[in-house]
């Protein structure tokens, strides 16, 4: 952005620090997302945050301030999008226990959403960061819900990522390949199914 | 939903009104997608309004009130979703010209998601209604292109929406089935393509 009588604001730079490797899932994918639609690959983004609007002041014709507003509960996932004529849809999240996502970090409606997804065709999934371990996994909906109904139990062990998940490797660009993953299952379905 | 006491919660049915047509199309395509999403048939949502956060309170731990927050353009379509496998996508808007549909009315960020879309395998479209009418149309991305590439024009005219697109009626269960339209160009398609 270009400022009045030439002065260019400073854009603050993160160093490139291999030891803070810190940074937010949800920056890792949003950029990642960014790759995609540039190099035409694919078209997912993430919703804007739902949330219910109580009181808005128009102090000019053009400008609406929100001055009360509560966040909702999503009914959907954060992610969706189009790659290669397939419907993605995916719900990412944070931890930061080292043994064990808890299921209480996904809603309910997110849960079934998943499940509607994945039983109609749809391509879902989960990305979790471990960030204690900056580990990330994508686990397949059909491996979320293979989980769900054989156990009783309130989390999903690390071990079950790392036994039937994909660890997501970090890179420069994008940040994380996780359609790489994608293609890999897809082709493994495919072939397994013998087409 | 059942109250205490046995007390069942009147709900306000609304009479139906012939002359009263002026329900909003968002309301049409909300209630026709939660009536697709009950019938297990597509899962198509619309997304929250995007809107850029600057101030929030926490009076306490589980209450956030967002206190001042301003409306941002969107970089996609209101609405997208699944459909038998495949992915769709399509921008809604009424206006109340009886004549044309002024370009005005859809954002630059907006034309070029639904390009990308429409270029990717996926199924884009608009839904526009012309209130004035109570003429709604749905005109399919490439025949949106067709005339942006062909006209100087800085809207479309009615006519267009008449020639090309498909007319929506409006019924009660779903309020306008615009999936039967995309099943008639699907079917279209495919038969031009002798598959």
């Amino acid at each position: 952005m270009n400022y009045p009588n030439g002065i260019k604001k400073n854009i603050v730079k993160q160093p490139v620090n291999y030891k803070n490797r810190g940074m937010v899932l949800e920056d890792d994918i949003n950029l990642t997302n960014e790759y995609y639609i540039k190099i035409n690959k694919a078209f997912i983004y993430k919703k804007p945050t739902p949330i219910k609007i109580v009181k808005t002041d128009f102090p000019s014709r053009d400008k609406a301030v929100i001055k009360e507003a509560y966040f909702t509960i999503p009914s959907t996932t954060d992610y969706n999008g189009l790659y290669d004529g397939k419907y993605i849809d995916f719900e990412a999240k944070e931890v930061k226990s080292h043994t064990a996502f808890s299921l209480s970090n996904i809603h309910i409606h997110q849960i079934n959403h998943l499940k509607n997804i994945y039983e109609n065709k749809g391509i879902a999934f989960l990305i979790v960061r471990f960030t204690s371990l900056y580990e990330t996994y994508l686990l397949m909906a059909k491996d979320l819900f293979d989980f769900l109904d054989n156990n009783e139990r309130k989390s999903i062990p690390l071990d079950y990522f790392r036994e039937k998940g994909y660890l997501l490797q970090q890179g420069y660009m994008p940040r994380i390949d996780y359609l790489k993953i994608v293609d890999k299952v897809l082709e493994v379905s495919n072939n397994g199914k013998k087409e």
